[in-house]
């Protein structure tokens, strides 16, 4: 299965921060066998948002989203999802009561000075019709995972540690059951030509020959030696690994007669 | 002007390495007045990468890319712009003489063992017919500048310095004549509410009526104060910074009535 993570919020597209989750959410991906294609950051745009995941929902399979769940103004992922895949946005009761628990609790704590369901709060409560909720462990707005046709829809919070809660105990244990999975396993290794269009050569030859990606990885010229990264994919790990040793032979045996 | 910044390479959207470049280039546009709306990573796929391309040209007016320059087999970006924008991808006689100069530059050095322009070589000449090219005065592969109807495409190479380089001696003088800059001024402050969902009603009438953009930063509700950050926007940034004063002033009046 082959995917698509957004990262959705101003701050990203603008440079104000540096963003962690999509790398975070790509790294894992790969881990558990899914094939990352596209890595997207948008502006808080309704329209841009729906438009965008509309044309990445042709891409890939599975889309995960992170940003844009919160009570503010500017958090308008799950109104994007809505309008992209056709579904109506509802209050959801289940999500209004987790959102209600959530902020009794804060305040019975001692945490917040006001625990009444204001229309901020009451706003992370609306949600496509048929979406399924994910849990919030550590804050307030639930997760959603959605299916439209054949595309799969998660949206995550943007906090890194809502976010990657989330990720592990809703969304891994999910994908698990719906893909079959691709493992990566990867190798970089030195060689003694430091001139990426020499190279080329035996990379071609051994990404054709092998079906294992050779990657060579340019530096400057004033060394002499140069790294390839080689990237096999297999549905178990044990046959990528058997593949990344097969090809990692065939490129040094090609190199050696260059 | 708004803009969209792609990234090309399997590595990136696999989470093999963490881009920077993006990040770079979404800092400098902001910084002579452009707005960036996408920050677009991709995989080395030639499909996608060129309807993508056109995708985000209907979104914005500017699109720079970095990665997929090079010799080797996957570096696809020309190719791939060519398709987008429907133009043929020639063999660039200037730019063919520049990459021979390097090349032999490099073996006049002793730095590289060949000097032919072997086919991997001249495959970095192939560019768009109506491109300008753009010196690259660190590695071989140039750059390129091309107008396509209303939308300026310039497609930097992935190296980090070969794009840093490229960007502050052309793409950077080339915008500033192009554009009608905003100017971005950004500030952060810290307030007295540690919850968002309150916080909104004040975020939200201050971008209304100020239009400076006030962002709240949702952290744990364990401290007892959050963080607020202001985005103002205008022609000059002297009154981007009178707009962002202004902003604030309104707000903590808001924040000391609630």
């Amino acid at each position: 299965m082959q995917s698509s993570v957004f990262g959705i919020g101003k701050e990203l597209v603008s440079a104000q921060i540096k963003d962690n989750n999509a790398y975070y959410i790509a790294s894992k991906l790969n881990e558990i066998g899914v094939e990352n294609k596209f890595i997207v950051f948008l502006d808080d745009d309704l329209d841009d948002i729906a438009q965008t995941l509309n044309y990445f929902m042709n891409k890939t399979p599975l889309i995960i989203t992170t940003g844009g769940l919160g009570p503010t103004f500017d958090d308008l992922t799950l109104q994007a999802v809505a309008l992209a895949t056709g579904e109506e946005l509802i209050l959801n009761q289940k999500c209004l009561s987790e959102i209600e628990f959530f902020y009794e609790k804060l305040y019975n704590e001692g945490k917040i000075a006001d625990k009444n369901l204001n229309v901020n709060r009451q706003k992370m409560a609306y949600v496509p019709k048929n979406a399924i909720l994910l849990k919030n462990s550590v804050g307030a707005a639930c997760g959603v995972y959605l299916r439209k046709n054949d595309c799969h829809i998660f949206c995550l919070p943007g906090v890194p540690n809502e976010m990657q809660t989330m990720f592990e105990d809703k969304v891994e244990p999910t994908l698990k059951s719906i893909i079959e999975p691709i493992f990566t396993q990867s190798q970089t290794i030195e060689c003694s030509i430091n001139d990426e269009s020499l190279l080329a050569f035996i990379s071609s030859e051994t990404t054709q020959k092998t079906h294992v990606y050779a990657k060579t990885l340019p530096t400057s010229f004033s060394s002499h030696t140069m790294y390839v990264r080689f990237t096999a994919k297999a549905p178990t790990k044990e046959e990528a690994k058997y593949k990344l040793a097969e090809a990692i032979t065939f490129f040094k045996d090609r190199l050696s007669r260059f």
